[in-house]
């Protein structure tokens, strides 16, 4: 069974508003196992919606629309319908009271509201608890419109509560998917390393995804119930791992600060922080995760020399012979925070985020990453590319998979 | 001039991120007069792009498409609009060489990064200085083809730096637009204290746009030069100031955090913060302005109560009597970093960011801060809805703000 979204409406034409609503359809068609190979959104003009609703039908058995149900002129998402299936509009009693009963001690009831009661002539209703627009469904010839309110605290509970229980009657296939989360290697790397198994494999599909400074597979299966889905998905969950696991650092909503927090909690391990070019970005990280105050004991972001030699006891001959960017400082900064803070663990920064400052020894994007466990050090260089933003970033990214890989080698 | 704006990405198809890349070539197109009747996302497919190529360019002068450039088999945008030109694909020597840089290190370079090289043979180059893969355009028989990447952090400056001008060349007509950026108040309320002025305003035109956590309007002009431009535009921008003048932090690039480290660092300030609730968001948010290091002491992350009086000198009395998250709590944290850091200012953040920890006394989403200056405080009460993340970005953004407008009133 395959579906389309058109979200119907000129604000969304001119980037005034955000088109969620597509993404949240698209979210629920996924999870129903419907494919859904287009979105288009179009403005309120009858012509145009016209045509794309006869292109969308062409390709698809369910077309589901967003938008234009409204009380307005241009509003006409319910007439095109209704014309494109050849079915009149007619009033439709318990939506008109309600309207009606709404709009009670007005002055005046105007006509047009009228117009937010009409449903085309048979089609199955879908109450609208949050607002006055029903919303609807028409059924004809194999061919089926969902016709939805636009705004999202409309649209959003009333496919909750109707339309996703009248989809799940017409869908007889089971969809399940999941997803691993790498991190310490680009797209490219890791997709090639499972290339062939990618091509071969058809059910389940893996894709790869890149994500802010990571990557992830989301691995998808299609079957008659979830065993046969889990049973095709093992062997290749598997064999990923064989390849690629020690980059993998979790699967499905895990993030790197909540695995790398929940192996800290784990450990009975305390963690501090010692930021200068990430500013806080590491600390803000890890205290993402909602149990972070378990090992989470204190962050220090250390911005000037002064600072790193008063918080962290980075001494003033290294930041003199050495700079500030550079690793011994790096070592000094994240053993200085353990040890003020009395943590098993402490993180470091230092470098240059730019776009000033740079020199032809320390460019701009070099920047030192410390981690000690228990007063063991390792630092690392990093030369990234880009803005400040994306360097102080990928930075706070980089200490974080450090600490992954060494809390690791702790079990060997 | 018609334009149509194609995003390409299974990843959108089922929901998993949200296409804002539309939304922003939208905003685009409008600001440069260009209609656009259809937005079409489709997925990583051949067939199915070059049909929503085809149907696009049969429809519109100029097709913007935005993915797809990546290194993996299923990038295919660029070899989608060759063909659909006639053209081949050629190795783009300046990009390869920057590629090929960026990896330089590297254990293993894989083959498949050559492809994010390659551009259709005659084309306008669009250089990506976020990230590896070019933009370009093709112009044949009076056909646009606009080619840009995926990652917001991408599109977005090179759309700015070289597509803007670009299809500005086309039209033949001066566009100019100014921005306004607010703070501390809502868009609605905004929108409504000069609701006449954009009604009635047609060139200029007035739009506004919610930020996370601010808002924005933009004002655009055109004419024949920049001269008529900016003679249309001040009035209105003079308007908008003596109606909103108190909220509006800045112009044009400017965000909430620059403006505020400017006025520090113009008053020969210093300023420090100690975190709870945002853990490091406030610093990494002043660290963000390039010359932060000439006021930004240090940042303590105090997420214990243990760190909070060690680091900070909240007292335990104070802990207890009135707990982590209460007024007065905030106020020692301000207070207590100035003083150990040796600032003019200390800020400070303490509250529950959830999901758990709420009580019917202290809900989640409850956060008090302060700001210091000088030794004076000031401390403020929010009570914030949503997601952990939304409520801690949003008390970064509030203590920001609180302080804006404390200084400004330093000036009294």
């Amino acid at each position: 069974m395959k579906a389309e979204i058109i979200a119907v409406g000129t604000e969304i034409l001119l980037g005034d508003i955000l088109n969620s609503n597509a993404r949240f359809i698209a979210q629920e068609l996924a999870r129903l196992g419907i494919t859904c190979h287009y979105q288009t959104v179009v403005g309120d003009n009858y012509g145009r919606l016209l045509d794309t609703v006869t292109l969308a039908f062409s390709r698809a058995d369910i077309v589901i629309t967003s938008g234009g149900l409204g009380p307005t002129d241009d509003d006409i998402t319910k007439e095109v319908m209704a014309d494109y299936f050849g079915r009149k509009l007619e009033l439709h009693e318990p939506t008109w009271e309600k309207i009606l009963k709404y709009l009670e001690g007005r002055d005046y009831i105007a006509e047009s509201n009228k117009k937010q009661a009409v449903i085309p002539e048979g089609a199955v209703v879908f109450e609208n608890n949050n607002g006055l627009a029903a919303g609807c469904a028409i059924e004809q010839n194999g061919k089926t419109a969902v016709i939805l309110p636009g705004p999202p605290n409309e649209i959003i509970p009333m496919f909750k509560e109707s339309v996703r229980p009248y989809l799940e009657k017409k869908q007889e296939v089971t969809i399940i998917s999941h997803e691993l989360h790498l991190s310490g290697i680009g797209e490219s790397a890791a997709a090639e390393a499972v290339e062939e198994l990618m091509q071969k494999s058809t059910n389940p599909t893996i894709a790869p995804y890149a994500k802010n400074n990571e990557m992830l597979f989301r691995i998808t299966a299609r079957g008659k119930d979830s065993e046969e889905c889990n049973a095709v998905i093992k062997p290749v969950i598997d064999e990923i791992y064989s390849r690629l696991g020690r980059y993998i650092y979790g699967n499905e909503e895990e993030t790197l600060e909540s695995a790398v927090m929940k192996d800290i909690i784990s450990r009975n391990m305390t963690v501090a922080t010692a930021e200068s070019c990430t500013g806080g970005m590491v600390a803000a990280r890890l205290i993402n995760y909602p149990g972070a105050s378990q090992a989470f004991i204190n962050g220090m972001v250390t911005y000037t020399d002064e600072s790193k030699h008063r918080l962290l006891g980075v001494s003033n001959d290294t930041l003199e012979k050495y700079g500030a960017v550079s690793p011994q400082t790096a070592e000094e900064m994240c053993l200085g925070v353990a040890k003020a803070s009395g943590t098993d663990i402490g993180l470091s920064t230092t470098g240059i985020a730019g776009p000033g400052g740079g020199t032809k020894e320390k460019p701009v994007g070099l920047v030192y990453i410390g981690v000690a466990i228990n007063g063991r050090v390792i630092v690392k260089k990093l030369l990234n590319k880009g803005s400040r933003e994306r360097i102080r970033t990928a930075s706070a990214a980089a200490v974080l998979e450090l600490l992954r890989q060494e809390l690791k080698k702790l079990e060997d």
